[in-house]
């Protein structure tokens, strides 16, 4: 079949950003440079011209750049989107006649008076096969480009208009002209203005290829969980007004994002017990997680929490506090939720009649009922469970921590959150899908702005660098944010359990700097709780998922002035706050780990040493270039958690870290270009 | 938007192979296994299953071949493509509830019949929270079962049906069963018989992608190319007559395309003189590229050359020696093609109204007017060219090297070579593009066979181990189909003009080792003529293009020996006739190449001195992995150049090659397996 029109001559390739191929939108945030890339390039000699078109879904008009070559058909350009929401954009490519005609003028009139000698201009004849040109070629020459702007013209208006046919005017008369040498007729006004009327009519264009553009807190957060339930005084049962308490202390140290495990009534029906008890005793309170009694579902607040006054008490304080309320949103049913009894057909149902309990044969958890999305009514509980976000998004939420989403159907999750985005460009939401890789990336791909990680398994040299070298690089980075957790209520991790103090020192340090988006399970990280259900288990033991705790955040042991200094660093440094720029430098010593991240002149550099019992020590050979030092230049490193600043030189500099004082050096280089001695540390 | 149905719930990511994300078909050869793999996950813990749909685009429905999980999401099925022509193929995948189901049941009955100590179960529920299940959940699972089953029964039929039916009414006896235990009631005949019916009403599908399967030549090549006009005999002008005479000879030296420049009539306006010559004298022949003069343009055949019964009888003794003619098709006239008469809206006109010649300012070539792919009648024009290739593929013509394809609008290309292969599915296009890389492989996407590479550039081995593993690796080998030239009628490199015989040894060896596609312009590179036009330049003296020349192909000196014994290797050893397994291998001196190129049990490797001028000696350190050779196995290497058997234990053995006795040792590798010391070389 024949193209629409065959004279569309310029061909584009490779354009970049992009996810599977367009499938997917890449993410970026608001204020963010995208820069475009493509191969472009067309037949013959003629030149090529390209632009890129981009918009937000709001505009009803495209804006432009045009692209500049690189050097081998690739061109690039760029722009900035500056709206939280849906963009699109894609590349237009032309051949560019009056640059070509341009080009070839120079040459002709290069030739004309560099008075090229006859012998070398007959030994290229030779060569090439080709005469030089005469005067009347050149004469020639004019009147095409007369012809060209002539053509400009029609579509230009004004000054413009005028201007480009007194420019083919005079290139008429320049071909009536009798003398013998010419001056090049083209000015920088006329190439300026040529530019801006390309002849689009062969125009090629590539597919469009969409951009999701997050508000900040998508890239950059600092989370902090903690049970409501559990924030009661002399161990009393909590509520959201205790916790509502805490908020202005977190907020003070630095955590931006207030995550709260479910608030909604818990399931009566076996009921798990302490320690995941399978036979609850009355007075245990069941986990959140079992969601749902005859109080509500998942737009209810379990009583013994308090109700929507406290909730929105709560949502006000923290705006006041500058931070914000995460909702823990977890699509399963305890056998007491109102939708089993009022929508059975969103369950799988057994012979008997039954409704099918969550089973990992021959394990069966019968407090626990999964949603079927195969149900024939799976419009319905789309819609439904859609509703239950823009619930809480009407009450003043805007970031979701979602559980498990990979065991929900994945097309629900594209869908979903478009949906809800687009009433509340603003929400955000956290993927906890601790599973295989293609599901977790496929689910940022969907719409996820934020994901956990495998960082809580990572713990030697090579395997953070591996692992984070593979998030912060294409083409994960652009559909996947990394957010680090050192732990959660369902891990804790061999390192922590085994490593004590100087383990979650470095893990706080790694989670805060290797990851711009970072968060702890907050009370036993602070508190170095490390007590496994079990040998060989990443349970917690009295696991606060099944009892209230009580926690003695004041104890002089906390670790929350480290982790107010690490967020206080995150805030001050813009190079910690993207993972983009994440660079690991060789160190040789392979218990020491060395990276850098760099925001225009702000330079982190961080040195941490793996080894939770022994003193560790090295030479770094870092690679000058990524920081924009030159080979030999000397800076001083001032390290943040110490308050000491070294002098350094070159790549190779010595560093000595003992676990037991601290893990880490957590540089900020100074005395770089004319601006680095001033930067703030 | 919700997508139609929610209850699709698998995704499939990645399909492979493919060519610009699906835009363009890979390329095979008849015979060839496909490999198709893809990234394929549902949500949940439910098992997926998948397919490969496929077919020729002349059948009428799709077969399918199941596919086989490889770990870590990925899957993978193969089918051979039998036929030349258009294939497509796309993946289906779908939850298969029946084997999550088997797999389910499996662990209950293991539970059971494992007799778990009640400690161990408890300790595991304590962990997880789960309980473990009792007899009930058992029963209930049968009768699941049965249903899964009915269900698959009734999209069956005949005896299937009736025994899917047997195999669900014993699961319904089974749950009545009041026996303590239970064995497995899933049979390898019912895993058989169920995955023969998958319930497909929820089953995702990839987009479809194409396959363009050519015949063998395709792949493998040998071309020779020579100027008819220079066989005649005692140095008059040759004919096409004369040119069959010696097809017979070079067929008999394993050469099996005999490429011909073009045998149009020769315009006589600005015709070019011996040596490129603005000004011809009357006895000049001018070039073969400069098309068309009162007898006719691209489809007539220059009278001095003969007429249509020589050409067919040409063809026809090509097909008795089983070599084929390939067409020069260079779409460009001279000012006397009867085009410019008939359609002068095909060309460029200047502002005087006469035909824009080909330039290249400040140069100007007269005796070439280019077709202008923007000209209004471009329908009509591509439809003028694309009847030129159905002109001659109708006289029994299938190989087309096309001219300068870089020139021509690139979309024509892709619709007009899709148009050939629809009458002639074994027309086979050789892109004669030295250009940009990205335009090259734009070509080649768009439908050429095989294409013309910067080989004769490339001397180093550096340069050739970088370039010949780009060409062999994908993405580009799934589109780019390489010919290797050392030299042609445009290029006598440097390398030859200043290496003498063991330069043009080791260049035809090379060609001819790493290229199962390769030609050379035979009669000066078989004389190793090597005198450049000027210092400087790769024009030959006194070349062809611009005179007739008579070559003394009987002299002593020939490389007509070595060739043969080239192309002899080249048709014995099938590891020569693909690019596919090409590997590099280290050796300890920058001045050898090491290479290997393996098809099932026939290993070829190939060793070059690439110092034309001093002995080289070196140790190898062979990959014995790729080699199928396990680590320190020992094997003989024949030496297929000088006859020679090697004694070779593992990677490392000592070589040593003077290049003033032969450049090379291409060695057969024997006493590998079973078949090893049986293979013929």
């Amino acid at each position: 079949m024949e193209p629409s029109d065959g004279r569309s001559r310029v061909i584009i390739e490779g354009v970049e950003p992009r996810v599977e191929a367009g499938r997917f939108p890449v993410k970026r945030i608001i204020g963010d440079t995208v820069y475009v890339t493509a191969a472009i390039y067309g037949d013959g000699h003629d030149h090529v011209a390209a632009q890129v078109l981009y918009r937000n879904d709001t505009w009803h008009e495209w804006r432009s750049v045009r692209m500049k070559p690189l050097g081998n058909d690739l061109w690039a350009a760029h722009f900035t989107v500056d709206t939280i929401g849906n963009w699109q954009f894609h590349v237009q490519g032309w051949i560019d006649h009056f640059d070509t005609w341009a080009a070839d003028l120079s040459k002709r009139l290069a030739a004309q008076t560099n008075n090229i000698s006859y012998d070398k201009a007959q030994a290229e004849s030779l060569e090439q096969g080709g005469s030089l040109q005469d005067k009347s070629d050149v004469l020639l020459a004019f009147l095409s480009g007369a012809s060209l702007l002539e053509r400009l013209a029609t579509s230009s208006e004004g000054e413009d208009r005028s201007r480009l046919e007194e420019f083919s005017g005079s290139l008429r008369q320049l071909a009536d002209q009798n003398s013998g040498r010419f001056e090049n007729p083209v000015t920088e006004e006329l190439t300026i203005l040529a530019s801006r009327y390309p002849d689009l009519r062969f125009a090629a264009q590539s597919n469009n290829y969409r951009i999701r553009v997050d508000r900040t807190k998508a890239r950059f957060s600092t989370w902090y969980e903690f049970f409501p339930r559990s924030s009661g005084e002399n161990g009393e049962h909590g509520t959201l007004r205790h916790a509502t308490k805490l908020i202005p202390e977190l907020a003070s140290r630095g955590f931006d994002v207030i995550y709260l495990p479910p608030i909604h009534p818990i399931g009566h029906a076996f009921r798990k017990g302490k320690n995941n008890n399978v036979s609850a005793q009355p007075e245990d309170v069941g986990s959140p997680w079992a969601i749902g009694n005859h109080h509500g579902g998942h737009t209810a607040i379990a009583p013994e929490l308090g109700g929507f006054a406290d909730f929105d008490a709560m949502v006000s304080a923290a705006q006041d506090s500058d931070v914000e309320i995460a909702m823990d949103i977890a699509f399963q049913c305890s056998p007491d939720h109102p939708w089993v009894k009022e929508h059975p057909e969103w369950f799988s149902i057994r012979p008997d009649g039954s409704i099918q309990y969550a089973e990992n044969p021959p394990k069966k958890y019968q407090d626990i009922y999964p949603l079927n999305f195969e149900s024939s009514d799976w419009h319905g509980l789309w819609e439904e469970l859609c509703n239950v976000f823009l619930f809480w998004a009407e009450r003043g939420i805007r970031i979701f921590r979602v559980d498990n989403p990979h065991t929900k159907a994945l097309p629900f999750w594209e869908w979903c959150i478009k949906k809800v985005q687009r009433t509340y460009p603003d929400a955000l939401f956290l993927a906890e899908a601790f599973t295989r890789p293609h599901v977790m990336y496929g689910l940022a791909k969907r719409g996820f702005s934020q994901s956990y990680t495998y960082f809580s398994w990572r713990n030697t040299k090579a395997e953070l660098t591996a692992y984070m070298t593979e998030l912060t690089t294409p083409p994960v980075r652009d559909f996947f944010r990394p957010n680090l957790w050192p732990n959660t209520p369902d891990i804790l991790p061999e390192v922590l359990q085994k490593g004590e103090r100087p383990a979650f020192m470095q893990r706080a340090i790694l989670a805060a700097t290797l990851g711009a988006n970072y968060g702890i399970y907050g009370p036993p990280f602070e508190l170095m709780e490390h007590r496994p259900l079990r040998e060989g288990s990443e349970e917690y033991l009295y696991s606060e998922k099944y009892q209230v705790r009580s926690w003695d955040r004041e104890h002089i042991n906390s670790l929350m002035p480290l982790l107010a200094t690490l967020n206080d660093a995150r805030h001050r440094h813009s190079a910690l706050q993207q993972d983009d720029t994440l660079h690991f430098h060789d160190v040789d010593n392979p218990q020491i780990l060395c990276f850098s991240k760099r925001s225009d002149e702000d330079i982190v550099l961080v040195v941490v040493n793996l080894d939770n019992s022994t003193a560790q020590s090295g030479w770094t050979r870092l690679d000058m270039e990524v920081m924009g030092l030159s080979r030999d230049e000397s800076y001083q490193v001032h390290d943040i958690l110490s308050g000491q600043t070294y002098a350094w030189t070159g790549p190779y500099n010595y560093v000595r870290l003992d676990p037991l004082i601290m893990p880490a050096h957590i540089f900020h280089l100074r005395g770089i270009g004319v601006h680095g001695s001033e930067a703030n540390s």
